[in-house]
């Protein structure tokens, strides 16, 4: 955890950001250039993750001290996907078949805890049960980046479930919205939570389907799938008075209980921007490069820290930094970093 | 959950605010006149709380459905201590031996959860223990409250051991600081969630010291405690910019994880209302009345409804409000209503 300068906030470590910079490192030295010194951070994460990061039941924890002490686990299992997406890219990097197998070995718990979310301590009672649309959007990208780099022959059926459980479960056309959890069966829960819409990460999961798209062959129908997605929560997201995408709203519009509900949080930036140029990629509507420039406008004018380089994380709705950190337990080297690597592939591809 | 204007945005109930607006109901029948609608309105609370909101393991819910089912029970018993101040002010109204009876059963086990924490799920492992300033306040303020209403021999035993418990471990004096949680030797744990300071809180802390001081006759020791910690945390938590007091602060000014470390909440206003005014009494010093012009003029002009009434919940840094809402699971008839209340009785004991 660090502070505008780089100085350290925090010597503790986040098991989820071990995942996701062991991930970025050894993308980078699969995709861009072998530099040793990517190979070798990636290296050291690897080393973290499956000496320190695993509890005595195999699931993971969420928050260590710095020696690898554990001080907290979570009743999610995000930890294990991003270890999946960091072990399947160092196996790559790396050439081991040993940490390919590692890979495939928690892809396929993580499939399993997918399926059978009732082995997790749950947070509430069963009189009113909800789903959640970070299930199959993580599950999604697990599964294509496994795909990306070791390869596994149960990667193109998890990433055709999931896309079906969002698009029927969680895309209402009707309300042009992306819900972000649901009945069982997909009606809204009125309730507060059951209202409450995370339009960035709705964008997110636009984007992850649109490149599904794009991987076969620009299809038609996943694209129209993704670009609605993206047209609903830009619509609901993009805040019309000081620009910049808000956190949280109300299906139908009513307060949201969340009290930080309208600020302007850096990731779903990094999101939006992926997902408006890639939107504009396949389908050359003017429409997303005017959002393109829209949503990467007011991030580099507002979240990047001139002075001292990165982006802070959280801003008022007014778009003023609400706190100088850098990194936390949730902030780290992952959504800036992958929008740039995402954008600067997408762009050398297209020439 | 309520809007701006009185709407409703959820039907479901706060086992918390079950116990809040009972206990508020009664003590306004106990304490200011004996109407009817006060004593019926008490009653109704009761009954919910006790036909509805138990659990099979004696321990109560946190969020029920409008018609009584249990959505979530969470790892605290801060529900139960609410229930045992409203059950005892409601003995209190209605003269019923019976209800007395229940509330000290149930204020005997919250004396045993705060004694025995191992009961609860834990949050965290045990490589860095930790407690909270929450626990020896909430049962200071439930002791008392039994006290003044049913009496119980177990009170002024549970409001001495609270109050050594906060000066012993939680007061710095060499730092000028009230920490909101501490290792268990009290030495200050050196992490963001070790480090973070909530001054409302504290604040609210110090008035139930001073309110015992001036129960005990002026006890001078326990004035100068609460004095010294409503002076810490008012260094720590007024906002010199803005106005207003900043919901978290670091000990050591470094910057707080939490998004929305810098937003005004009402409820730290009304306890630093309450406190700043209480400790003008008590004390006659007047910087103790200028800082209850200045946080009283900053509530009523910021958080005050002058279209529809009662308080806004949030404002951003800035005083402007964050959202309409009027009440949700967290907010509903309780620190405004009883720093009016409290507030009228000690002005009108002074004449």
């Amino acid at each position: 955890m660090r502070d505008a300068d780089g100085s350290l906030i925090d010597d503790d470590k986040s098991v989820w950001f071990q995942g996701r910079a062991t991930w970025m490192l050894a993308t980078l030295y699969n995709t861009v250039e072998q530099k040793p010194e990517w190979l070798e951070g990636a290296r050291l994460g690897y080393d973290f993750l499956s000496q320190k990061c695993f509890d005595s039941d195999g699931r993971m924890f969420f928050h260590m001290t710095r020696d690898g002490q554990p001080i907290r686990k979570r009743r999610y299992f995000f930890s294990d996907t991003f270890a999946v997406i960091a072990y399947a890219a160092y196996a790559k990097a790396s050439g081991s078949p040993e940490v390919a197998e590692q890979a495939r070995e928690l892809f396929g718990k993580c499939i399993h805890y997918a399926a059978h979310p009732e082995i997790f301590p749950p947070k509430g009672t069963s009189v009113r049960p909800a789903k959640g649309l970070g299930i199959p959007m993580i599950m999604l990208n697990t599964a294509r980046e496994v795909m990306n780099t070791i390869g596994d022959p149960r990667c193109q059926g998890v990433i055709d479930n999931c896309i079906e459980e969002i698009r029927k479960y969680f895309v209402k056309d009707d309300i042009r919205c992306v819900m972000e959890q649901v009945a069982p069966d997909g009606s809204i829960i009125d309730h507060v939570d059951g209202r409450t819409l995370n339009p960035g990460h709705a964008i997110e999961g636009a984007w992850f389907i649109l490149n599904e798209a794009k991987l076969k062959g620009n299809d038609p129908e996943l694209i129209d799938l993704g670009c609605r997605m993206l047209d609903y929560m830009w619509e609901r997201g993009w805040d019309q008075e000081h620009g910049g995408i808000l956190y949280f709203r109300d299906v139908y519009d009513k307060p949201v209980q969340e009290y930080w509900q309208d600020m302007k949080f850096w990731w779903p930036h990094n999101e939006t921007i992926i997902a408006t140029l890639l939107a504009f990629v396949l389908t050359g509507n003017e429409k997303y490069a005017k959002w393109h420039k829209m949503v990467h406008e007011y991030s580099y004018s507002h979240f990047h820290d001139k002075e001292h380089g990165e982006w802070f994380g959280y801003l008022h709705r007014d778009g003023t930094p609400a706190q100088s950190a850098k990194g936390n337990l949730y902030k780290g080297p992952f959504h800036l970093l992958r929008q740039e690597w995402y954008c600067m592939q997408l762009l050398q591809e297209k020439g």
